[in-house]
């Protein structure tokens, strides 16, 4: 797929013959524009977090593996695909708690090793396979975005949504999975306004989230995750979107950490809490969510702010990850084969 | 009251003939003391926020009448009270949100205007009124701290409390509203752990409440407030403490925003969620919570850390002071007088 800069946010663009990416450690203070033309840079941009997200890690991850397959100086598809295996295996290491990002290089690397094929035709099948995956992702998003209007409330016409992290385009193709309803509801004219929650300890609320809404012309209020049973209480929101690292086959579901608080003030208000998410996050292998693991992150994350120390020498830290969102708090998972009451999601299984 | 300097926490502290405070701005990662022995600075103390918390502004106050009428050169009564009336607006003036600064002051000019008396007599009078006002607070928070340990789960023995912001010994004389609370349980050997909930925008929870539970050895862990739910959902939590800037006859509480969060997750949870505030925090003329006013604070608390803007350009925020947390949420109202449920308080309008 190729798109055109436009207002739109692409986070992982094929450019005729190189890679673009936004780096985002840089947002939202300044929006900087990285250009790659060798794997080595892509393989960098994934260590460094100039990409962040499943779906853009796995994208980026794909067109590194055309980019290396493209600069190898061999005509000999054996040693060129001995040495795409090896190079796999750097991107996936790169963030191993990626599901996405290990689905795509695998998705890369199961185009086959085929002894008579020229090389020249495995390099432009790697490339055409990256755009399809690209492509398929950018669907899938839509498709969600549009699944998702579907489980809104229907009064007001125009509704004020919350959302937690940053499930955007960011982290995705350039549509995002809980910003893809944004941009849908946006698109009908159903939106009034996001309140993006902040997100501590890393902001991607605050940052990412706020950050896309402007560019596309999005009214967004910022305020800080404790604020939004208070704004709940003031009839504020109409409807809570997340998004999800992995889903149980009951509906239980594993999301940045902050989004099982959203889940129980939402519950007591009555507003219906929309978890958006394709449907390869759903294991149907793990019965619920207390079979999952919750991962924790740097306690560095907690108590500095840049150079500052804001908690004192002495204390302790705990900084999970993410939380678990019992189903039963759940009104829809949105797919990109449609929404689903928590527990129907076994539909999906025999589908 | 004279103490002193041990390892216990007294942000304003009369020694011999000058005042002692411990500068806030600075904590966690400073403990810097500033001696004061002029008015001029205890305004300035006030102004620049080297004090903070309501008990504790109004006993520096007081303590700054009497400074400024010991330097007054002058043995007329008159003059000197006409004198100590402007001054006093003036302290009244830096935090006119602070109903215990108003009231400290009134309470130094209430020694009324002696035409008769010497003004060394005078003198003498506002330094005991003073200290009085001090001994009084910190009995106060004594009192609190003892009915709020009664209301605490008896099992475990040893209990994890979660708090929020920091109504502390930093706030007051020297002991805590919320904090005295955990002070007596750790006295008595109820107490295994505090879970601090850092309180965005200004992290009182991460940047006092942790160093005051460091400087008496109490174990804690800091977290974002997002996570309070998390640890409850993960039975971490036995009770949840938080203080209260006024409170209406029928029981709602209007305290620090991010507390109405935590009363639902508490109450969603089975977990005991009290409030601790002095008996003057009761505005008995107000029926209920959505009677009193909410204000809001300067936006840049959620979109600056340090020099960053983590927020872009053309975003909106929304930076409530405080939020209203509904009587049926709370199990009790800790006073200086007993232990309340929420529909009891006007036991207290008629004692």
């Amino acid at each position: 797929m190729v798109v055109s800069a436009d207002t739109h946010v692409y986070p992982v663009l094929w450019q005729t013959d190189h890679l673009v990416l936004i780096d985002q450690r840089q947002l939202p203070e300044r929006y900087h524009i990285v250009s790659i033309h060798r794997w080595e840079d892509v393989l960098q941009a994934l260590q460094s977090g100039i990409v962040q997200g499943g779906s853009a890690l796995g994208l980026a991850a794909a067109y590194g593996l055309y980019l290396a397959a493209r600069e190898m100086p061999t005509e000999d598809p054996g040693v060129l695909w001995e040495r795409l295996t090896t190079l796999g295996e750097q991107f996936k290491q790169t963030r191993p708690d990626k599901a996405n990002l290990q689905w795509a290089v695998e998705q890369m690397l199961g185009l086959g090793h085929h002894p008579e094929a020229p090389v020249d035709s495995l390099r432009q099948q790697l490339l055409e396979q990256a755009q399809a995956m690209q492509a398929e992702d950018f669907r899938r998003c839509h498709a969600i975005g549009d699944y998702g209007l579907s489980q809104l409330p229907g009064q007001p016409q125009q509704l004020t949504l919350f959302t937690h992290c940053n499930h955007g385009a960011l982290a995705t193709s350039g549509y995002g999975t809980s910003l893809g309803v944004v941009r849908s509801a946006w698109r009908e004219g159903r939106l009034a306004r996001v309140y993006a929650g902040e997100t501590r300890p890393t902001l991607q609320g605050s940052r990412l989230t706020a950050w896309e809404c402007v560019q596309e012309g999005i009214p967004v209020t910022v305020v800080t995750d404790s604020m939004a049973a208070h704004c709940m209480q003031q009839g504020l929101i109409h409807g809570v979107l997340v998004g999800a690292d992995r889903i149980a086959a009951n509906g239980d579901v594993i999301s940045k950490v902050g989004t099982y608080s959203l889940a129980v003030v939402a519950k007591a208000h009555g507003i219906p809490f929309l978890v958006a998410a394709p449907v390869s996050t759903i294991d149907f292998r793990i019965a619920a969510g207390q079979d999952m693991a919750l991962s924790q992150h740097d306690p560095q994350e907690i108590y500095r702010l840049g150079e500052r120390m804001t908690s004192p020498q002495g204390a302790d830290f705990y900084n999970p990850a993410s939380d678990l969102t019992p189903a039963h708090l759940i009104t829809a998972i949105v797919t990109e084969q449609g929404a689903f009451a928590p527990d129907q999601l076994a539909s999906l299984e025999v589908g």
